[in-house]
């Protein structure tokens, strides 16, 4: 039985800065969920890792979860969402090159409960 | 740059009511933690939706995130365990047939970060 679809996006060549900083990577989730008409289910969790260390963000959603984690040394971030109701692909290749300057980003659409 | 593995696991046949017991969902996630050596940051998220619904638990971790979503209607669970650092396989088949009476358990491997 086919749930929902998650959508695995894997950005490198972004800028570290970008990546450490909360306030832009929330903007990006926060732009999703808006342009997907997600429903956020209670307060997201962030956490900044110490000294240079990553981002992890969580939103727990009517429709699952979206969650970001990112690797500045690495100049990588690895985004989940999981939806389980259709919802329209989102365009993460222009987000995460504008608000992140990631020069790759790859998108696999995983299918659910199958 | 490969930065970690993530298993997604999607369990079917299993038990509907078992499906809706955050107790009983809340100890298999934290089997695997125990047995894994992960390190929860901050509090669970749990979240049962109502009526017939099913149940959300999200973990945050030092070493990513271990989510599960459930689909009593369905009978199917659908997990994601995100370990940025390297980790052993866990039995999520035996683990799932015994906790919810999987009767199918796929688990998929996938590279984060290429």
């Amino acid at each position: 039985m086919l749930v929902g679809t998650e959508w695995i996006i894997d950005a490198s060549g972004c800028d570290p800065a970008a990546l450490r900083d909360v306030a832009r990577l929330r903007a990006v989730l926060e732009s999703a969920v808006r342009g997907l008409d997600l429903r956020v289910l209670g307060e997201p969790r962030w956490h900044a890792f110490a000294g240079e260390g990553g981002v992890t963000g969580m939103y727990l959603l009517a429709e699952s979860h979206l969650t970001v984690h990112t690797y500045p040394e690495w100049g990588v971030a690895t985004l989940n969402l999981y939806c389980c109701r259709a919802r329209e692909p989102w365009d993460w290749d222009a987000a995460l090159r504008a608000a992140l300057g990631a020069t790759a980003v790859g998108v696999r659409a995983v299918p659910r409960g199958a």
